[in-house]
């Protein structure tokens, strides 16, 4: 019995280390082990100053470091409101950790420090495309109109029904998806809720939900004399 | 090298006898291996005939097994309508799996189908509680009237805000959420998306917040000469 020994002490072993094989091969290869983003918000979001997240540097893609999510730089915005955390800077923080692409469907879009945050994205050469409803296209405080002028790739539906989703797809990777839109109104007053998540099965389907809206919301199929007015 | 020989089998085996562990105690323990459900609906929904789905037994919880839920069951509706799967068909498929408790949070609920699936559970001996918008519960078609009547628990804000969720809880296990209000409108014509999560973590964190809000809602606090008109 003696001779088993170490053969059984090395089959051990080798087999604890196979095991531990993925972990070691991740270390090696410079991965912390990383619980994937799962995240919800609530809304109401308190109000709070997001002039530090939204500080637009000169400085492209490259340059714009971890610095630009950092909040409350020394020398930041002195203003009576509060700088701490709230859903709002949570979302704002989310969407700008985009580096590639930015995917955005949304019924309304007017909230100010969004617009601010996905402009910045465009200014750092994040590839941003916007879906939204044609009927809040050119409400009074609309963002879509400063989007588009800013260069921005927008289109629109046609339909009798409402473009309804509150969607955005961030470097394909993270979804972000409730029941919020992207107003000062809902923000600040609504009950509401955004999860974050960073799931490939569902990032999945709403990115092909989105390649299937936007190649249907391509201009060159736009009628310009809709037959009927869109009911509620 | 020789003697290297079976000391590397036996590491092997033990190595994939780890592997395997995991799956021989659930195997052991009598667990079927099942994915949690994870799904997401698109809408607009193809519109489809829901009778089979929301025939109402008379028979209360114990008696209403799988074959309630069964489609299309001989002698089912001959109605014109096509009989297959639809969003909306799968949607009610989720509700009706409920058989201890229901929780909805619903900005707007209208939809007749939907109103039925709510009612029969009910009448097996579901929990049902309702959550809703001020605004939308006495609006032309709403459903919340027809469930107060029926005896089911209805809370609502008294905000300037909108309770603008668009959620429910069934059993406490699986959480559904999305864009959609559960309005014909919006199933039949508007762009929207539905998660249908089994997913501990997000259900704990939403049962939570309607746990807040149904306290928050309790009629004794309500006031009923409110200072100011709702805003949008």
């Amino acid at each position: 019995m003696r001779s088993l020994r170490w053969p059984v002490a090395v089959a051990l072993g080798l087999a604890l280390a196979l095991e531990a094989l993925p972990a070691v091969l991740r270390w090696l290869r410079g991965e912390r082990r990383r619980r994937p983003r799962r995240e919800v918000l609530f809304f109401p979001s308190q109000v709070t100053c997001t002039e530090a997240l939204l500080q637009a540097p000169d400085a492209p893609l490259a340059a714009a470091g971890p610095s630009a999510l950092t909040p409350a730089a020394p020398g930041g915005c002195q203003c009576s409101l509060p700088h701490g955390e709230s859903s709002l800077s949570s979302l704002l923080r989310a969407l700008l950790t985009a580096r590639a692409s930015l995917e955005l469907c949304l019924f309304a879009f007017s909230s100010p420090q969004l617009g601010r945050a996905v402009q910045l994205l465009h200014q750092r050469g994040v590839r941003v495309r916007v879906i939204t409803d044609c009927d809040y296209m050119a409400l009074n405080g609309s963002q879509i109109g400063l989007l588009r002028k800013a260069g921005i790739q927008v289109r629109h539906d046609q339909d009798l029904g409402y473009m309804h989703h509150k969607f955005a797809i961030v470097d394909k990777k993270v979804l972000i998806t409730g029941s919020l839109n992207w107003t000062t109104q809902a923000i600040q007053n609504n009950r509401e809720n955004v999860l974050i998540m960073e799931d490939e099965e569902y990032v999945k389907v709403f990115l092909e939900e989105f390649e299937r809206i936007w190649e249907e919301f391509n201009p060159t199929k736009y009628t310009f004399f809709p037959q009927e007015k869109k009911i509620h």
